[in-house]
């Protein structure tokens, strides 16, 4: 059993600003932090982050870089914001951590911009669960999200993401990276034990070879973003059978992989 | 004097989507391709870009991470595309790039997002120039970055940023990341020589504690953007004295540090 300390802190705060008129304004801006992660009392990575789910967020970072097989191999997960460190104490070494450590890619997407090598290796021929989705029920979701975005209306320059079911939001979260934003999703299934085979994954970015990869890594069949994508996240979605949506906003989008698993229930 | 060799590629391609009347499209995605440094036959790091200016964005990612001094310490930089590899070789071995490549921060930016720990150190005590931009200068650029962005507004999916002095764009470009984007300007201004002190940058992205570290790199006393900004970027930006124009959009914008060197002088 992990042994975790939750700690809250505050997403943002308020500065003056001067406006085009010479009016002296005040704005709230987004929170951002620099998290250092030390497994076993070595130092791992340095993840900038609003710190709105800390713990998650490093659990989910771990799982997707692979740094641990199971949740049992953690002992403790201890954030300190004094420090700015991530602290885990692991009950199982990985024998890999320093090459895992070694390759590094940076990637396109927003905010936490690396993926080990080795980690589209072990997706290779690995295929997702082919569910559908009611047309209906991604525009009632796209409508949902609107409310939820709380840090990006009072203070932007964040990213949102959620893990939904059905019409069920499972999980919401904002953080200064998309990338982060999904950890700390990735993180929250881990912790519940959470299977992806039946949700749909939503992002207000775009989407880019990294969040497609992450996407598959945590089973999740479909993934929904306001945003574009990029030609590798079109291949990627492709080769693992995730089903592709972007542009989704309001009453539009556009599909560019499995068109075939939505039903078209909403007549215009 | 450094060798380089020129290697255009395709930014963009099309592919077939279904919009929400269930009607086939074509629409364009933007490439993202890896691309892996190597200097002196040593594996560096993997930058996912669009590929615009291959050499560019090596040769500011170089700079900005502060493998070397000066650009004459390189002495070929080959772009190949087949093995997607940017080979270089130098004529003054760094000492330090074991510990450089050691230290790793995630950051919060778009696209390429990490900074070795060193470079923050690097820039304590810096202070900018100290230029003043008239109102009616910053409304003529923003107008006119709304013309150059070709890619986004076909393809979405990217990041622009452009390098200014007065009304005129020195250099403008886009990328899936926004750090791909500044970074390949930053190579530019190395290999051309130009100072940035009488320069104002411009991005589309969100000003990050990376966009504001960047900046002051660079020796620009200006930045100004589309985007929020997070408190970190404008705590940096008060630190290294940089003007910080947020929210930049047609007629408005909000100066977050800086405001006394802003004239207005556009009469609403």
């Amino acid at each position: 059993m992990i042994e975790m300390t939750a700690s809250k802190i505050k997403g943002s705060s308020c500065v003056f600003a001067v406006n085009e008129k010479g009016q002296s304004i005040e704005i709230e801006l987004v929170e951002e932090r620099a998290l250092t992660i030390y497994i076993d009392k070595k130092e791992i990575v340095t993840l900038m982050t609003m710190g709105s789910f800390p713990e998650l967020l490093v659990l989910g970072y771990l799982k997707n870089q692979t740094f641990f097989e199971t949740i049992g191999d953690i002992k403790v997960l201890q954030v300190d914001w004094q420090t700015n460190a991530a602290v885990i104490v692991s009950s199982k070494k990985n024998p890999n951590i320093e090459k895992l450590k070694a390759r590094r890619t940076i990637t396109s997407g927003c905010g936490q911009g690396t993926m080990f090598g080795n980690v589209v290796e072990s997706l290779k021929g690995q295929v997702l669960a082919k569910r559908s989705i009611e047309q209906s029920v991604l525009y009632y979701l796209l409508n949902h999200f609107g409310q939820r975005n709380q840090v990006y209306k009072k203070a932007g320059a964040v990213h949102g993401c959620a893990l939904c079911k059905g019409k069920e939001v499972l999980f919401f979260v904002e953080d200064v990276g998309r990338h982060n934003a999904v950890d700390t999703i990735a993180g929250h299934m881990w912790l519940k034990g959470i299977k992806g085979d039946d949700c749909v994954f939503y992002t207000t970015g775009r989407l880019t070879s990294e969040m497609v990869i992450k996407v598959a890594q945590m089973g999740v069949p479909i993934l929904l973003s306001r945003s574009g994508a990029t030609k590798m996240g079109f291949e990627l979605a492709c080769e693992f059978g995730v089903t592709l949506i972007s542009r989704a906003k309001g009453q539009h989008f556009q599909v560019l992989n499995g068109a075939e698993r939505i039903v078209f229930d909403v007549t215009a």
